[in-house]
Formats: C-alpha cells, sequence, structure tokens
C-alpha cells in the first residue's frame, strides 16, 4: 500500500486520515491541496511529506509555466515557501523543497516546460531512492536485533510513512523476513492514533505478529522483561544525534534506559540537519487542541477544558543506542560520527 | 457531586461511564447489579468501590432476610464473596467487605433484621469516615506543594473516585485552598479517559486550573520544566510499599525519577495490604482488548488486531517520594514505616 503515487500529470494520495477504515485516494493537481493535505495529515511521516512536496512543485511548475516567465519563477518561489512551512518539524519537507528548487535551477535556460519536466523527474528519483533507502536501513538494523525479539515501536514509521517499506518498520519487516520477530508491540501513539490504525494496518497485511497497547503500557511491558528493543522513525535529527520524533519518544527513551534496552532511531540521512545544533533549536509543532479532547472523531472531555498538544518531543542524543541510517549504523559519540558520515558522503558525491 | 448515595433501601450510583456528557444515578436495589455496576466501571476509584461493596451487602441482607435464617447466612456470604471478587486489584473491596462481614458477626444473635440494620449503619460511617480520611490527606499533602506549583496527575483519584473530596485531588483541593495551585496536568490516561473525562470535569467544576495532555506529553513536560510534582492515587499498597494503581503510574515515577521530581502516592490506610508483601504479588486485572481497540465508543484500531489491556501497573517502593495517608505522611524506607504507622494505630485502637 503506497502512500502516493504520480500519474498523468496529478498526485494521489492516500488519504490517511481514514485509515483503517476507509482506503481512499485523493487525486490532486493544485500544489495548495498537497500542502493542506500535509497540514491534516492525509499525507504524514517525514519521508512521505518530503516526497510528496517534491511532487507538490510539479504541480506548482505546472500551474506556473501557463504564465509568463517572469510570474513563473515568482510562483514557484511562493509554492516553496508554502510547502517548507507546511509543517514545522520535520525537516525532510525543507530538505526536499531546497532539493527540488536546485533541479529547477539548473534548467533555467531551457524554460518553464523543461524545468516542470526536470522536476517530475527529480521527484519519481527521490521516491525510488526512499524505497532503496529504507531497504538498507531495514538490512542493517535487522542485524542488531536477537532471534525471538519482543519489539516496541511508537506512531508509524513504515510504508505509510514513506515510499514504502518503512524505516522502523522496515527494520522490522527485515528482521521479521530473517525469522527474528517473536512479536511487535505497537504503541496506539495519541492524540491520532498512526500507531492503532496505521502500524497494525501494515503489519496485519503481512502477517508480522502485532499487539497493539495503549502509550501507558509500554512501561509495565518492559518493567515486565517483555520488551527486547525499541525503534522508532524521526522527523529531525540535529547535529549532536538529538532526535525530535512524535510525542511519546522521549518517554519511551527515557523507560529503556531505566530498563537498559536498546533503543534504536531508524532514519534516512536526509533526517539529519547539521545546521541545528542541538534538540533544543527544533521547532516543535503544537497542534489543536481538538485533537486531545476528541478521539477518533468523539468529544471525550468537558466543554471548556484546555488542553496542550505538543506533536513531537526531543529525545536527547545520550539516551540512543544508535542511530540507523542507510548508510550504515551510527554510534556514539553521535554527534562526532554523524558529522564524519555526512563528510564522508560529501566526499563520495565529489561534493 | 457524589459517586454513590443510600436512599431508603436503595443506593444510587452516578454512571461514571456517562460522564462528562451525562449525569445519571442508577437506583439499585440487588446486589448483583452492584457487582455489574463495579465490573463494567460504572462505579470506580478504590475508595468508592469498597464503600459500594459495604451498601451492596446491605442490600443482600436485606434480600436475604427473606429467607430461613440458615439461608441468610448462606446468602450473606455468597453475595460477600461475589463483591470481594468483583475487581482484582484494588483491596478496598475486601477490606470493606471483610469489615462488613465482621459487623454482621457480631450482630449474629440478634437476627438477620438486626443485622441489615448494622449492616447499614456501618456503611454510612465508612462513607462518612471516608470524606473525612480524605480531608486529612488533602491537609498533609498540601503542605508537601510549593507555591505555584505545577502538578501533574493521573487518572481519577478525586470525589468520584471516593465519597467525595478524592485522594490525590483532595491534596491539590487542599493545596488550591491554600493558594498553591498555579495548574494541574491531567493525563487523560488511556483506555477509559478518566483523566480527560472524570479528572478535568471535576476541576473545572471548582475552578482549579486545569490543562489535559495525552499520556504521551507527560515526560515531555517533565524535560521542559513544567511540572513540580506528580500526585497519584493507589489501588493497592504492598507491605514494601510498592504501589500497584492505574496503568501508566509506573511510567510516570520512572519519569519524575529521571527529572528529580518528587513523586507521591495519596491514599487512605484501607489501601495498604500488609498481607501482600510486594507488588509482584498483587494480582493485576487485566481487561477486555475491546477498551484498546475502541475510543469513545469508536473503533479505532483495524479488525483481527490483538491487543494487551493491563487495568494496572505496579510502582517499587524505591521510586515514591512518600505516601500521604490520613495518619500523616509516610516517608522512605515505607516497608518499615508502613509497618509502624500500623502498628501505631493497633495500639490506638488497643486492638
Amino acid at each position: 500500500m503506497k502512500p502516493l503515487y504520480w500519474k498523468e500529470g496529478a498526485l494521489y494520495l492516500l488519504d490517511q486520515t481514514l485509515l483503517p477504515h476507509k482506503v481512499h485516494y485523493l487525486r490532486l493537481t493544485d500544489y495548495r491541496d498537497v500542502v493542506a493535505a500535509i497540514k491534516r495529515l492525509s499525507v504524514r511521516g517525514a519521508p512521505a511529506i518530503g516526497v510528496a512536496a517534491a511532487y507538490a512543485l510539479v504541480l506548482a511548475a505546472q500551474e506556473a509555466a501557463k504564465s509568463s516567465l517572469q510570474i513563473f519563477w515568482e510562483k514557484l518561489e511562493e509554492a516553496a515557501s508554502a510547502l517548507a512551512a507546511a509543517r514545522p518539524t520535520a525537516v525532510n519537507l525543507q530538505w526536499a523543497v531546497r532539493r527540488q528548487m536546485k533541479v529547477a535551477a539548473r534548467h533555467r535556460e531551457e524554460g518553464p516546460e523543461a524545468v516542470v519536466a526536470a522536476l517530475e523527474r527529480e521527484a519519481r528519483a527521490m521516491q525510488e531512492e526512499d524505497v532503496r533507502t529504507n531497504r538498507a536501513i531495514g538490512a542493517y538494523g535487522a542485524a542488531l536485533l536477537p532471534f525471538r525479539a519482543r519489539v516496541l515501536t511508537h506512531c508509524n514509521a513504515g510504508s505509510l510513512a514513506t515510499c514504502g517499506y518503512g524505516t522502523a518498520l522496515g527494520v522490522i519487516r527485515a528482521a521479521h523476513a530473517a525469522g527474528k520477530i517473536a512479536m511487535v508491540y505497537a504503541d496506539e501513539t495519541r492524540p491520532l492514533l498512526q500507531g492503532a490504525r496505521l502500524t497494525t494496518w501494515e503489519l496485519l497485511q503481512e502477517g508480522i505478529p502485532v499487539t497493539l497497547i495503549t502509550d501507558s503500557t509500554a512501561g509495565y511491558l518492559m518493567a515486565r522483561g517483555e520488551i527486547d528493543a525499541v525503534i522508532v522513525g524521526a522527523d529531525r535529527i540535529a547535529a549532536n544525534g538529538d532526535v525530535a520524533n512524535k510525542i511519546g519518544t522521549y518517554t519511551l527513551a527515557v523507560l529503556a534506559r531505566h530498563h537498559k534496552i536498546p533503543f534504536y532511531v531508524a532514519a534516512p540521512f536526509s533526517t539529519v540537519d547539521l545546521e541545528t545544533p542541538k534538540g533544543e533549536a527544533i521547532p516543535i509543532e503544537e497542534r489543536g487542541e481538538e485533537e486531545v479532547t476528541h478521539c477518533g472523531g468523539v468529544r471525550i472531555a468537558p466543554e471548556g477544558v484546555k488542553a496542550r498538544n505538543f506533536a513531537f518531543d526531543v529525545t536527547p542524543a545520550e539516551l540512543i543506542t544508535a542511530i540507523i541510517t542507510e548508510r550504515g549504523v551510527v554510534y556514539p559519540p553521535l554527534g562526532e560520527n554523524l558529522r564524519l558520515f555526512a563528510q564522508h558522503q560529501r566526499e563520495e558525491e565529489g561534493d
């Protein structure tokens, strides 16, 4: 099940807000509708929203190509800004937009039609790259798990959060293929229940054993000795190795440390933001109170009550056992090793 | 708002499963209906279910009094067993039943009508005692909090969980009266959302500032320095000071320790079970999977997914700063000091 695909000049997005009850793809031809879909979480997950934004820029360029050349670039810049600002925490959104705008600039002299074509090629490349990246993450991560592992994951860092296979769930998929998974415990992940709605759905479809728990149950399962490893995704990794991810991730990291259980973060290198020195500099999105006062569309709290709704939290590097990337496993000291990995990548690319 | 009252031979129970949307009292005249109401959590909270069981024994005795003397005692014993077994974790249920059966035995010679009258008097006494007990807990606990305290609580240990005033919320009420409360953060407490539905509702009614958060948000608020103390209730306290309480309590205790925030348990002495040596001997209720696969009556998880639903967890004594009781604050070493408090109580009662 793909979260998105491109067909004949339109972006099709699986509306994840309707899962697991209904499988419905939105057909979008206006980049503004993609911005709205990202904001309301029809598409979510750091890698997936990056690729969605890359395709949205194709839509924006198609539209702008109908205008004069001067206005073409103004409109494209406008779309780029709107997309990059759709959600603040996941850096992949800004990374994808920046990458596309570089591609556009390279084809500037050839005119708008060539820019549109180049953006479409690049978006497709990013989509295919993402799946390859996830498979590499899966292979590196699976090697870290013991046989008969009981693994806890939070939110959804699976096929639905990427362009297929997944980051944290990619590790679980690869480990399952290697016969290593005894049980996946999926935190339901309030307020929007991505664990209950999406992670269990993905794993059930592939016959990977999964048990749903409330977010509060994770600590007790650890105390009972029923968790061997925690694996989560990431929305942004600061230069020092601090990780922003779905609210509740930090709590799992503290619990894992208390119980001496390894705590792994699985993410593509595009999630690493070397320009953000540490976690406290990562902007944390606060979303509407109604996500907390309601559940599954039903009001649960009394009228008039205040709520706080941080969509993400920050896990400090010192609580992370390792970061699993497509270029290998990054061990502590995370800040130093992330820098070395990035340097090596730049050297390979001859940058 | 009282969770229960007795009037003209019937027990009236506020059906807490309907809160905060609807205030409706069930009128019960059959003890079996009280057992069912306790099981489905129409009445919940360790002290409240104790008193509900005490009144249910009056109903059972009224019914049994219509039979022969031989059958009267058989029926009363049968009711006592059913009530004590309605839920396994909270010891107050067994404590209340045992206390009532002692009262019944003391009046054995006077015949069934006298037993009924004695049970009713004792149930009323327990109800009134509970409120006095909570006020004493509140006074002792309020003294422990700093001014402008931002306090985190979990589940509902308030008026609705007791016969009025509350244990953890009793401390918060007393602290608020002393001008000490800047903000109460209420964990929503999945799966049954007692925090979102009951705690916010109680505090809103009294004008005590309250903010609702998802259970996963507590750790991040602590990391941000926004929590000064955690206060929770208890369903059973083992002889060594280990505490069984609503699932998620243990996680808060681990988080509080990590952040060097005091973690208080507020409970009447009737929650202390000196016959259970430590937490691992406390039976932990597992409830139906549908409480996790659904939320607010709506299915959230895909069909066919497994779920685990522990209603409680165990917090080891070493993570608890102090236990606040009606007889004073019990500090570590909790096991030793609980024993001394109990010994002192027995001496006072000349037992």
